[in-house]
């Protein structure tokens, strides 16, 4: 049978990520990665999680084993309601619903909200799995400017009132204010109340985005979501606990309006029933634990002396010959190369010289960015991270 | 926001299971449950899980705990491959793919393939969380006939023909030949050979799920797959642990053309980026540590047990006045009561009784099965199965 002639348009307008085809690259021992973007398993708490593991199972075969609810474990859910009133976002429970990891919460709106042609207003750079989850759906993707303080409320007006203006529905914005992927900016507190009326003047949703607002490097940075406002009905928040904890526990989750959730839901009963139960009993019982804050700190002080070393590589070999950002927090500093340099072509000769980052111009739906790459420090050592960088340095630069 | 008025065409034809809107009744002790599709918890390997988590997550922290392929950890789709080689298809781990649950394997090749308005053909009765992938597709579903060999080939040709002829594309058959929820059917090997053809003959792809193959009571019945088969192009083969370890380990696996395979791959990095990592190592070293062919034995046992019981139970409490399948395998028995019962009409008082079911309507696409219903012998002990018959008899036929 000839597969290839019955594909769905949908199929069609899949796209898969850049990053994930350098898997294999970005786990050779021999490159020094800056590439990827998975979070460090130095990190992972693998002893009690270990422990944890067996005494739900064996004390719980008929939760941990046996299907769930699809919305998610009710004490899982509690847990998460306790979590995000510490961020400042008052919900229930009820409001909650459990997902297979933040990338399913995108999928499940999306084919919740999405027809085909309807606009996405997404952030230059963005997340290439939140476009890949709205390309799924064929929407059209239309960029909105960022600059250090975040996205910029002029260009996001402009280019809402344009879309509209030309007949289109503009349904949702996908931003990610805290430590954004791939740009590591924070956006401004005074910029997030400005997005939020944008969203009610143009009326449309903003799925908040946050995996690494508990990344934070620097005690004086605002990572309060909008989801905590008092206008906050448009807002989607979604958060994960893949960085905090383990990504390989696919647990995120999603807090939103109940009409919503309830259409989620639905999307996600027919999608995979349930999430796995195993991985929310677990991470239930490592909340039910009391060590989550303790967790939590061990990995801002892990990542916030890596990031302190990359930074201070990049200020001694890269200096005033490129641009990068301060990366207050998350996993990621993106670096703008000199005009005309080409990070995407120089790829190749990088990985020639045992070194590896992401090429920026992915992270853009406008088609720029040739000049950008994207940088983590979650993966190599400190050591590795100095000669990657003179390496690229050396590279870019000489 | 006003989020209803902003659902996508897709989202408004989302179907809800009523059987997962039953779960409170099923879950509740006072009631004898016939209904509900999951497996007994009795039958879990708890004891074997819960150290080989332990010591996957201790051991193997940068696999079990971190992403992983889209595709499914590598070494699980080795074990795969055997696990079909032992039932006869002949495949290597690049024609495997794992994914969370078959229910995502019919999400994945869902939108793979159909577009709205294509046509998917079904047997009557089929499993309701196929039809909600489907009908979340926009598909229209046609049902085609079955009786206690299987899906009639004539009304398989017949429909088929029928919307061929009338423009329509008829881009899949969904089929468990095995022991089928809900009607614990089998498909003969004749029947099987026919459908082959016939999808050949009218050019659509034949997905063919197979949850409960390995759950055969009877040495006698002849559960080779379809996919085992020389003619095997057609055929998208899906089968899971759900049953024969725990469904809570969300693991399932697709075999298929690698053109297919290559785009539902696609698809999954959208919806979820990957499964359950820990899952699936824990599946893979318990397949390793050589004990799957006795649990499968274990749990074959157990339920041949349980069946007997509650088919002994209808006959004598139903004997002539009603029909039920034979259920050689599975976990259902499907009873056709006498014309005019209103099957769904009557769970209220069933519920009165202390006795719930599922009622069969649910399962035929084409609005018919009013007087039938599902039984599982999965949930209840042989006394209180007895019991539960004896008070639907009283409840049917007094």
């Amino acid at each position: 049978m000839q597969f290839e002639k019955s594909f769905s348009k949908d199929a069609d307008s899949l796209r898969s990520s850049p990053i994930r085809a350098f898997a294999a690259l970005i786990n050779d021992p021999k490159i020094i990665s800056f590439a990827g973007g998975a979070p460090s398993p130095e990190t992972f708490p693998a002893a009690n999680l270990a422990e944890l593991a067996r005494r739900v199972i064996a004390e719980e075969k008929n939760v941990a084993l046996q299907y769930g609810p699809t919305r998610g474990l009710a004490r899982l859910r509690e847990c998460v309601a306790n979590i995000s009133e510490s961020r400042g976002i008052r919900s229930s429970a009820d409001e909650v619903m459990i997902t297979s990891g933040s990338q399913q919460a995108l999928d499940l709106i999306a084919r919740a909200l999405l027809d085909p042609g309807d606009v996405v207003l997404v952030e230059l750079p963005t997340y290439i799995g939140g476009s890949a989850a709205f390309f799924a759906r064929r929407a059209e993707l239309a960029g909105v400017a960022q600059d250090d303080d975040g996205i910029v409320p002029e260009s996001l007006d402009e280019v809402a009132t344009r879309h509209r203006g030309a007949g289109r529905r503009v349904k949702l914005l996908y931003t990610i204010p805290n430590f954004q992927n791939p740009s590591g900016r924070l956006m401004s507190p005074a910029r997030r109340r400005a997005v939020i009326e944008l969203a009610r003047k143009h009326d449309f949703a903003i799925i908040e985005d946050d995996p690494y607002g508990e990344l934070v490097f620097d005690s004086a940075a605002d990572t309060m979501p909008m989801k905590a406002g008092e206008e906050s009905g448009h807002v989607i928040y979604l958060s994960s606990f893949s960085k905090v904890l383990a990504p390989g526990l696919r647990c995120g989750w999603m807090i939103a309006d109940p009409i919503l959730l309830r259409r989620v839901e639905m999307a996600k009963e027919s999608a995979d029933l349930c999430s796995g139960m195993l991985d929310q009993a677990i991470v239930a019982a490592y909340c039910a634990s009391g060590e989550l804050p303790q967790q939590i700190g061990r990995v801002r002080d892990f990542y916030r002396a890596r990031r302190s070393v990359l930074l201070d590589a990049l200020e001694q070999r890269f200096g005033s010959r490129a641009r990068w950002t301060n990366a207050r927090g998350g996993l990621f500093t993106f670096v703008t190369l000199p005009d005309g340099t080409d990070a995407e072509a120089m790829l190749p000769k990088a990985i020639e010289a045992g070194v590896a980052y992401i090429p920026g111009a992915s992270f853009f739906v406008d088609g720029s960015g040739q000049n950008t790459m994207r940088l983590t420090f979650a993966k190599e050592t400190d050591e590795r991270m100095r000669d990657g960088v003179a390496r690229l340095a050396r590279l870019f630069f000489s």
